[in-house]
C-alpha cells in the first residue's frame, strides 16, 4: 500500500504531520500535492529507521541528494559510511547508495539500518556487478534479473529507485544512428542500452512496467525515472533524443499515477546556462508536473575539479526555474571517486544553491537575518550558530586573525566600525 | 586626452586592434560602443606596461577582476604580488590594488610596473591610512586630499579608480535616519560618509566632480562609480537608499560622457537570487547603459567560507542579465584577508560564472568542444590542454587512480566504455 492508497482510502498518514511541520505547509496542501502528483514523499514501508523523511515538490523546500558508494579498487564500505555521515551533517536530505564493488547486499542493508533519511538506489548496477564478478560481460544477465533485482531492493526498504525505463529499443536504434557527441553518459542507461543491443529485446523495465508498478506499490517505492540520454556535455543538450525520452516519461508518469505509485523525473546533466529554464519547463510539461530531480546541471565543461561550482550555478538557476530536487556534484566528478572532503564540498555547494532559491521564496529568513544583524556588530560567535559550516569560519578567523574587533580583511578600516562611530542610530 | 577624444578627433587608437582581435568584434563595433558609452577600455596613458588591455561592455566577453592588497598586520607586499601572479595565471582580466598598510606609494608603483593588465585603485583609502598612521581618526583629512590623492593615482598610471561620488550629504542625512540593517559596508563609502558627518561639508568628489573629470581626462582614467550603499546583506537589497544613489549615477554618467571620460558603475554586493535581474536592469537604466561592475553578488548570507560559491551563482545570473564585469569574491570574504589559495579559488569561481554565460553567447566554444570530444575517448591529456586548472585534474587522477582506461568513479562500469563496445558508430 502506498501513501496515495492510504490518502485515497480516507486516512491521513502520520508522516504528513512531520512533513507539514518541516515545510510550514498545511496537511491539506500536502494531500492535494500528493494526489495530483506534484509532491512525493519517498518512504518505503520496510525502511524502519526512516525518522527524517522528506517531501519533494511544488511549494516545498528544494531538496539535496548526496551519492555514496564503493567502486572497483575502492571498496572500503566504512569510508562510504563516513561519506553518509558527512552528507547528513551538512544537510543532505537523502542519499543514493551507488556501490559497485564489495558485498552490495550487505552494504545496502547496513545503510538502510543506519540511515534516518531516504535512501535511493539504481538496481541495475547489481546485475552488471554480478556479471562482471563472474567474468561475464557487464551486460550479460537475463531479462528476469531486471525485476528480480528491483524487487529485492524494494523489499529491503529502499525509498526511491532510479529505473531507466525510457531507454527503449526504438530509442537505442535512433541513438546508434545519431550524431550526438557522447551517446550515453548514464551508467545505468548504458548498461541497459548495451543489454538491448546484445539481446535484441525490448528494455524489460519498459516492457514489464505494469509489474514494476505492482512491486513499487507493494512497498511504496518512489520511482525516479532515469534519463539515460541526459547530455554529457554542453553540445548535446536538448537534442531530439533527449526529448524523445521525455515523451516516454509522459506515458510512464500517467501509468504510475493510475496505480497510486509516486514518481519523479531525473534530468541533466550538462546544460548551457541559457537552456536550463527550457529544460526544466519541458520536463515539467512532459512529466505532467511530477517533481524534477536534476544532476547539477553543469554549465561549463572546461572546469573539471570545480564541478561542485559549475553545478551549483546550474542548480540555482534550475531550482529558480522549478526544479525540486538536486543531486549534488562533487569536485571530483569526471575524474575520480570522491573523497569525504569532496562529498562535503558537494553537499554544501548544492545546499547553497537550494537555500538561495528557498530564501527568495520566504524560507530560511531567520537564519540569514541572524547573520545580517550579527555581522553588523561583528559578532562571529552568533554568526557561527546558523552557518552551513562553523569549522571553516573558525579556520579563517584563526589562520589570519585581526587582534581587535573585526577581521583581518579590513582591520582598522572596517566600514562597520566607521559606521558605528559616525552613523550610530 | 582620452580614447574617446582620440576617436572623436578622427583617429583609430591602436589599442582597438588588440581588443578587436581578443573579442572577435570589428573595430567599428568597438568605436560605436565606446562613443555611446556601452563599452569602455580602461587604460591610463601613463601605464606603460599595460600589454593586455581589456574591453568591458556590450557584446564583449564578461571580464573578471581580482583584488589584492595588504592589510593591517599583513603587510608583506611580496605575498600580494604572488596573489597578482596567481590571479593572472587563472585568468583575471584586471586587478584592483587595495593595500591599506605599508608603503602604499611604493607598492602601487611597483604593481603598475609589473602588471600587464589594467590596475584599479580606491584613492580614498590612502587618506584614511595616512590619517591612521599619524594617530588621527581615519576620517580626519582635508577636502583638498580628495582630489590630490586621485590626481597622484592618475599620474602614476592607474587605469580605473573607484570614486564614491554619489554618497552625498543629503543621502548621508537620510541614511542616518534609515532603518537599513547595515548602513554602509563599502570601506571607501564609510570613510567618506564619516568625513561628511565630521566636517559638515558636501562630498568633495561630488562637489568638485568637474575637476575630477579634468584629471580623469588628462590621463584617461576610467571612473568606476562606487556604490557606497551597496547592500551588505540580503535584507537591505533594493532599498530606497540604494536606488537614490543610482539616481545620482545618472547625472554623473552624463557629465563624464560630456567630457569624454570613460565611466562604469559599481553594484552589489548581497542580492536575493530573485532580485539580481532587476538590480542589473535598474543599474543599466539609471546608468544610461554604462558597463556594470558587480561585487558578486552574494545570494546567501549563511555560507561564510564559501562566498566564492554564493557569489559565483550571483555573478552567473547577473552576467546573464547584462552585467559586464565581475569582481571576484574569495572564500575568506567576511572572515579574513585572503591567502593566495583563496585568491585562486575566487578567480576560478568568477571565471566559471563568466565563461558559462559567454558560452551561451557563442564564446569559448572550441575549448568546451575539445573537452567534450576528449571525454568521449577518456583522453585526459587532451582535456588538460584547455581546462581552467590542469593541476587539480592531475591531483584527482593521481590521488584515487583507476588502473585502466577511465577513472575511479565508475571503473569497469564506465558508461563511455560500455557505449564504445555496443554503440560504436
Amino acid at each position: 500500500m502506498t501513501i496515495i492508497d492510504e490518502i485515497k482510502s480516507g486516512k491521513v498518514p502520520s508522516i504528513l504531520n512531520e512533513i507539514s511541520k518541516k515545510e510550514g505547509r498545511s496537511i491539506d496542501y500536502l494531500v492535494k500535492g500528493l494526489l495530483d502528483g506534484t509532491i512525493v514523499i519517498p518512504k518505503n514501508n520496510n525502511h524502519v529507521s526512516l525518522k527524517n523523511p522528506m517531501g519533494i515538490g511544488k511549494g516545498l523546500k528544494i531538496k539535496v541528494n548526496a551519492n555514496i558508494g564503493t567502486s572497483f579498487g575502492y571498496d572500503d564500505f566504512e569510508y562510504e559510511l563516513e561519506k553518509y555521515r558527512t552528507s547528513r551533517k551538512y544537510g543532505a536530505d537523502s542519499v543514493m547508495f551507488l556501490s559497485t564493488w564489495g558485498d552490495l547486499d550487505f552494504q545496502r542493508k547496513e545503510l538502510l539500518t543506519i540511515s534516518d533519511i531516504p535512501v535511493g538506489t539504481v538496481p541495475i548496477y547489481d546485475a552488471a556487478v554480478v556479471a562482471y564478478k563472474e567474468n561475464r560481460n557487464v551486460v550479460d544477465f537475463s531479462e528476469k534479473d531486471f525485476l528480480k533485482i528491483f524487487e529485492k531492493h524494494a523489499k529491503q526498504g529502499v525509498d526511491f529507485v532510479t529505473l531507466h525505463v525510457s531507454i527503449t529499443k526504438d530509442i537505442v536504434k535512433k541513438l546508434k544512428k545519431s550524431n550526438r557527441i557522447m551517446k550515453i553518459v548514464s551508467r545505468g542507461g548504458s548498461i541497459i542500452a548495451g543489454w538491448i543491443i546484445k539481446n535484441g529485446f525490448e528494455n524489460p523495465f519498459y516492457r514489464y512496467f505494469d509489474e514494476v508498478l505492482d512491486i513499487a506499490r507493494e512497498y511504496d517505492v518512489t520511482l525516479s525515472l532515469g534519463d539515460s540520454l541526459r547530455p554529457g556535455n554542453l553540445f548535446d543538450s536538448l537534442d531530439r533524443l533527449q526529448l524523445e525520452e521525455w515523451f516516454i516519461f509522459e506515458e510512464l508518469v500517467e501509468k504510475a499515477r493510475s496505480k497510486n505509485v509516486q514518481v519523479i523525473l531525473e534530468g541533466p546533466g550538462h546544460v548551457p546556462i541559457d537552456q536550463i529554464e527550457s529544460t526544466v519547463e519541458l520536463m515539467k510539461k512532459y512529466g505532467k508536473n511530477a517533481p524534477v530531480f536534476l544532476l547539477g546541471p553543469i554549465v561549463l565543461d572546461v572546469a573539471p575539479g570545480y564541478d561542485h561550482i559549475t553545478s551549483s550555478i546550474g542548480s540555482a538557476i534550475a531550482a529558480k526555474s522549478g526544479a525540486d530536487f538536486i543531486c549534488y556534484v562533487t569536485p571530483s566528478e569526471h575524474l575520480s571517486l570522491p573523497s569525504v572532503e569532496d562529498v562535503k564540498l558537494g553537499v554544501i555547494s548544492s545546499k547553497i544553491a537550494a537555500m538561495a532559491v528557498d530564501f527568495s521564496r520566504g524560507k530560511f529568513i531567520e537564519e540569514n537575518y541572524k547573520v545580517a544583524i550579527s555581522r553588523k556588530t561583528l559578532n562571529f560567535e552568533n554568526i557561527k550558530k546558523v552557518v552551513l559550516d562553523k569549522e571553516i569560519v573558525d579556520k579563517y578567523l584563526k589562520n589570519r586573525p585581526f587582534h581587535g574587533k573585526g577581521c583581518s580583511m579590513c582591520g582598522p578600516f572596517c566600514s562597520l566600525k566607521i559606521v558605528e562611530e559616525y552613523l550610530k542610530e
